[in-house]
């Protein structure tokens, strides 16, 4: 069925076919994407939009010396396909397969990995520099979305560029719409530079002059005249003030290029369709001795129709049909989301309480902020991948009265730290932040788990650190965030909740306070207190049932709050129990159960705790959830194989004892 | 002596005074600047700067009610005398005095605290939306330096401004010079709409339209006719490229400008020092309908002639002489600061080493990483206030064979959290952080202490966290640090060292290993094991001498690594000292202890851990690093002291056994 794909294994390949070659090829492999993505799940529409992108990148540069970097990098399946993965790319995001981002340790020709927005245009100048040290003559192209420069890390590399190298190639990959649409001024000036007629104009001209020049002449004296040339084009826009724009309170001059004003080179827009059109420019940026940037035009979903159709959807998706793109429906009886209790919950409360608004930084389908956007438009915040002026932003609203509600995903609320840090705890503001992805993200991997909030927040002071057992618990959190006039932080993880019933009306939860769902017996079995947090809660109830069959006396206890620790609580049940296991979807390291270990240790409590968590590092992608936490013994089994273990090696403890008190 | 300065003490007098009475004002309050601080230290160039527009601000808008938002705020001092803390001014910077920032429970007319660079626009925009949520009328000014717009935050701001107020006021208060030589493309931007003829004559024929209003009638309807005569004057401009800028390769059209682009009227630049020109430009932003941006430029030490002549120095400095400006001579025998013998140890070690560079983020001078620079210039990057993009830009020249050093306050490196996760650690690359200020700075108090990085660090895998005792042992790390492929962290303090010597030839250090400085003599004394983490050795030394004496047999370790921590070493001396003291210049709560506390858990060791350090709560500024560390019990008598209460302790602790194993 293939032509060309089967016997395309390598950028070598890519380079010997011709252009009308490459055309075919990349239908071919806009099938294969839409085949292996419809079983494996994945980010459809940006890979379909950058397949000739991509194949015009391959044509021209030669990796593993030239270097690609793509800013967040779930664009990259194409390049994959492309650099020796072909055959591997069905195990796309798949226990034992290919991640779905780039990976340094997966390829030499993923000279950089990324998953979190903004980050490939500083990382390439890094590149940059390291190959000007040398004296290297490798290319160094960053590929970033429209989106990219939403976040004030792209700003901040800009600023460095032109003074750090002169050889620098940047392909703005604009498809108008990040993961949802994209929002502020940056989005409405890239609107502008695509949509003026003056550039339309300059653009067709650029691209007539280039398919004037026969392949493969576009050299260095050239490169000379085609900037004078543009820039003439350039100067002639310059004199239109753009009175649309200005009209609703925009911009005002659509005349300036601001990546101009950075010190670099802009060419485009571009179709990010037209691969001659695309070799072309790309031939001419490598003769280019001044940092350029590329502004193509791309179109998410480019071939699939269902994806065109609902770009946001075929963003990043699960399994699909392949022919219409329909998604399986939900089987019956699947508990909700806990980002859809998050969402409707936002609604309700927002209804009752005139203070609160919700921000996201660009995720509301994500994080469901969307389920507010609709209902209450006016209520809703998208400040663009921006979490830092997310928090910030949040906390002026604080100091005016407001009760802000931040949904950000646990991994990129890291962006924030110092925020949250120097600005709302610092000032203890009543601003709530819903770290959603709280826990693995299985198939996206690393760069998606939640597994470090606890550790970066817990020793905040004035924070409040919460986590919700169940779906009505995340509500009651959640309204509880609402009348706390501190920082309050609540945890969940993606995906189905438990399936309990939500109250009509929430109720407040006492701070610190922890929830006993089961008391010792003292029937003389062993004690064993169970501590699950948060999600964790469905292993704890495993655990306790299992060791309740085995006859162990065992206390169940809900802890709900990391921060502050129910103190009483933990001691009472500490002092009773022989064992204490604690349970979290977090690194063991610096998290729930180091925290139960120094109220212990201020307790003067000596009951060992066996902790049920992540291990010290970082926890590849998996086709699910479950294959990681089997595979790293984040079990009720292992909770109860250790407990277990112990109570048959009670003899060796003594010896140890004897040893301290020697 | 001072006419008017002793009848002004709220924003209500500044109001009274004639525009000559204000100028008169002016120099009173720098002569009080320039006096205080000669004795208590402070920013004394930043505040020199703005006293003409802190007047005119003071005189135009109505705080508590409007709102100003300073960025750092380290140049609020001004601000400070003028609403109701003149007279507590002398007590800037001291123990129980006021801050050297912003603090909204210091002040109603503080509305939002700062000291880390960039969250002005964002938080102002906050306070903007609260405004508008409530349909107030409150004027929302933020004023950020030049430096500002080096780090990215600024941008995502900028980006969100326009389509979410349409009442914003902005002062761009550009002195040409944030802490030291502002870099990059923005700096050169900047300097462009100073420099170019054009913009001068614009900026005189606004001055002149203004001057020709008499005071009082800038009212709505000429806002509008300003407005336009402005933007007619712009488009003249916009035609002209800049023809010098293009010759060294950057901007290449002088014509825009950035803040039109992303949706900001912009006005300026204007004379910083022109009282009835500030009043008048003030006034007329009061009238604006549409976010506006006002270019105004300061001189940093205006008034101070040292302050003038080098204001990299006093941007901010300890105490000066009140005429000369002479700051006095260190005295002999003060052993040298870290950061000295860091930036004389990075010019050593990449004297012999090809693939080391170093990268400071705006801080050459703090970080001492300017010696490297004076050294050996092409080795060194300065990349603005740029946490984030310095780790990133790091881990870009890490791909390529080098081994970048980033020389970060371990509080400005919280902006850069997720890429040190996201890049660095994830990625697994070589490149060493030296965080300066780890611990506290006094007199800046909470948003320059140190306090956190343990915590926020330890759970990161890859990573390597050492903390020397003596500045002998950073060089070692250093030196140990830049052979090590992975990601490495040496936390120092800021000042004086310890005095020991250094070696000529730095020598490796075990990763992992501990030091023991001193073993149990086995006499029969209670056994007290003493864990001091880096600068805390002086307390733990102090601490064993006076154990010593007392008759305890003393064990002293130097821990050299909180991750990974020497097992070996730990496991020994907790199961054989019946008490175990950490000692950190960090928070309690996931830090140094809390890692000996994990690694004891599961040693299962029960030996009590006593921990010194800093409690859960932010610590304010003082005088002296003393004053703090005597208030909160970060002491050797501290320690001692509990010590000894232990093993007057013993019977209770025997019930309690009884307790646990009943």
């Amino acid at each position: 069925m293939s032509q060309y794909l089967e016997m395309v294994d390598s950028p070598v390949h890519v380079k010997k076919l011709t252009v009308n070659q490459l055309q075919v090829l990349a239908e071919e492999i806009r099938q294969e994407l839409i085949t292996v993505l419809s079983r494996n799940g994945g980010h459809l529409g940006p890979n379909l939009g950058v397949v000739e992108l991509t194949l015009a990148l391959h044509y021209v540069f030669n990796t593993p010396k030239d270097k690609f970097v793509w800013d967040v990098s779930h664009q990259a399946y194409v390049h994959k396909i492309l650099t020796g993965r072909k055959n591997r790319f069905h195990t796309l995001r798949t226990t034992g397969g290919i991640s779905g981002f780039a990976l340094r340790s997966e390829s030499e020709h993923d000279c950089y990995g990324a998953a979190h927005a903004g980050t490939a245009l500083s990382a390439a100048l890094g590149i940059c520099a390291g190959r000007d040290r040398r004296g290297g003559d490798e290319h160094v192209v960053a590929i970033f979305g429209d989106a990219a420069l939403t976040n004030g890390i792209s700003f901040e590399a800009l600023n460095n560029i032109a003074h750090t190298t002169k050889r620098f190639i940047g392909i703005l990959n604009d498809n108008e719409w990040s993961i949802a649409k994209n929002v502020g001024a940056i989005s409405t000036y890239l609107n502008k530079l695509i949509t003026h007629p003056s550039y339309n104009k300059l653009a067709r001209d650029f691209e007539r002059f280039l398919r004037r020049l026969p392949k493969g002449e576009v050299a260095l004296k050239l490169a000379h005249k085609a900037e004078e040339g543009f820039k003439g084009a350039l100067a002639e826009v310059g004199l239109t003030p753009n009175v649309t724009q200005g009209a609703e309170g925009r911009g005002g001059y659509g005349s300036s290029l601001i990546f101009e004003e950075m010190g670099l080179r802009y060419l485009g827009p571009i179709d990010g369709h037209d691969l001659p059109l695309l070799i072309q420019t790309l031939e001419f940026a490598k003769t280019c001795d001044h940092p350029i940037v590329i502004h193509v035009l791309t179109k998410k979903g480019k071939g699939f129709e269902a994806a065109q159709r609902n770009p946001e959807k075929f963003h990043g998706l699960g399994p699909y049909d392949v022919h219409t793109g329909a998604t399986p429906p939900v089987k019956a009886g699947t508990p909700p989301n806990w980002q859809d209790v998050f969402g409707q919950a936002m609604v309700r409360l927002c209804q009752k309480d005139s203070t609160l608004v919700g921000i996201t930084a660009a995720m509301p389908s994500g994080t469901s902020l969307k389920l507010l956007e609709t209902a209450m438009p006016d209520r809703y915040y998208d400040v663009g991948i921006a979490e830092e002026h997310a928090v910030l932003f949040a906390c002026g609203l604080a100091t005016m009265g407001f009760h802000p509600v931040c949904a950000i995903y646990s991994t990129f609320l890291q962006r924030a730290y110092d925020c949250v840090v120097h600005d709302a705890a610092l000032q203890d503001l009543p601003v709530m932040f819903c770290m959603d992805r709280a826990g693995l993200s299985a198939q996206d991997g690393p760069t998606h788990h939640g597994l470090f909030d606890i550790a970066y927040l817990r020793h905040v002071p004035n924070c409040i650190l919460m986590a919700p057992k169940d779906e009505d618990e995340l509500v009651d959190m959640m309204f509880t965030g609402t009348h706390e006039p501190h920082p309050t932080f609540i945890r969940y993880p993606r995906g189905p909740a438990v399936g309990v019933p939500i109250k009509d009306q929430p109720r407040l939860i006492e701070i610190g306070k922890a929830e006993i769902l089961r008391s010792f017996a003292n029937h003389g079995g062993h004690k064993v207190a169970l501590f699950p947090l948060g999600n964790m809660m469905a292993l704890g109830r495993q655990a306790a049932d299992q060791l309740l069959a085995e006859g162990y006396d065992v206390a169940l206890i809900n802890p709900r709050f990391v921060k502050p620790l129910d103190a009483g609580v933990f001691e009472f049940f500490g002092r009773a129990a022989e064992v204490v296991v604690t349970f979290e979807d977090h690194v063991l390291m610096g998290g729930f159960g180091s925290a139960v270990l120094e109220l212990f240790n201020e307790k003067r409590i000596t009951t060992p705790v066996f902790q049920i968590g992540w291990p010290d590092q970082f926890i590849e992608h998996a086709s699910s959830v479950e294959d990681l936490r089997n595979k790293y013994g984040v079990t009720a089994e292992a909770a109860v194989a250790r407990v277990k273990a112990e109570f048959g090696a009670a003899k060796t403890r003594a010896r140890r004892d004897d040893f301290v008190a020697a």
